[in-house]
């Protein structure tokens, strides 16, 4: 079972999926939680280089960095938890490359998808929760961290965003998609995620 | 013009590459010399990470960054040289990955082929000269310097990248391959190349 979340920059996305993390694991499931970029060695130096490199980067290579980062991740982390039966959750995945490259770079969504098809090895998300919250909130929510390279963009970068991940229900019609109103509490999107992995997975 | 240089480790395409380099700035041509991997800033960090690193990494995560090295060569390199008129010669490119991982590593020359598709971005070589020389010869030569982590695979490893060099010529019938026999004199190979050059592009 691999759940993701998705959102724009400053969604929320994090927070709640380390509560849907907490919640599962208090309820007794083994599952883990991960993030993209970073968690491997190998991810790890190109998290660097990708979200802090000043050097000035072609949009293909950065889609092929992100999907090389993905390959490790699937093949260090991903797969041997979802064969060990675990509930794996991430922070990000295929689909933030399909939106942010693919769409919002307009380097076309079919290509990206073609070249993370052979980074995930066939571990598309059961369930994917997209947490769409207005960009003048999320960026409000922003401008206490410190933003990286991508998160610079500004404002009409960060609604092209937002348009991508509503385009994916079409791109995927067959998968599992919820869209939570980011607006809300916290408390309140959890349970509803918690109640659509219920209804989906029957967890 | 782009013009590759290919062949297993220590087979002398670096030597050969630099001498056709020369001879054909020496007869007035508007012509370059770079390599794979590295020179770009980004490309010299890929390198360091896949040539250096100690960390395991996963054979579709090599090819992915040995792509996304390739995007950001083709889009600093070897396209703006090609539409300024340039000739371009390559120390090594898209073959090597075919070979390398595509054949050798067993994942697939179709489907590395089909990643390095959008790394090239249209730039298939004009001519590709592949030197080849006896694995146990290169080896040989080899042991002068410090091998990196792939060079270090030993024997039958060259052998397999040998067998893989020479099935790019079914894998590519329309491309312009010249094999020359690595264990001629540096000259001798020189002016086959030059002889080759001249007959396929009037050069």
């Amino acid at each position: 079972m691999l759940i993701t979340f998705e959102g724009i920059d400053g969604c929320g996305k994090s927070t709640i999926s380390k509560e849907v993390f907490e919640e599962l694991k208090k309820r007794g499931f083994d599952v883990i939680l991960s993030r993209e970029p970073g968690v491997t060695a190998v991810g790890q130096k190109i998290r660097e280089m990708v979200l802090l490199s000043s050097d000035s980067m072609d949009n293909m290579t950065e889609v092929l960095l992100f999907a090389a980062n993905r390959s490790q991740h699937v093949a260090e982390v991903i797969a041997p938890s979802i064969s060990e039966g675990k509930i794996v959750i991430l922070d990000r995945y295929v689909d933030s490359s399909i939106v942010y490259q693919g769409y919002a770079r307009q380097v076309g969504m079919e290509d990206v998808y073609a070249i993370n098809r052979y980074a995930i090895k066939g571990y598309l998300p059961d369930i994917t929760v997209i947490i769409d919250t207005p960009p003048e909130i999320a960026m409000k929510r922003m401008k206490d961290k410190n933003p990286d390279r991508i998160e610079k963009e500004g404002l009409s970068f960060q609604k092209k965003l937002q348009k991508g991940f509503q385009l994916l229900v079409e791109f995927f019609p067959k998968r599992n998609f919820l869209f939570v109103d980011g607006s809300l509490s916290v408390s309140e999107i959890k349970n509803e995620v918690m109640d659509y992995i219920k209804k989906i997975a029957g967890l």
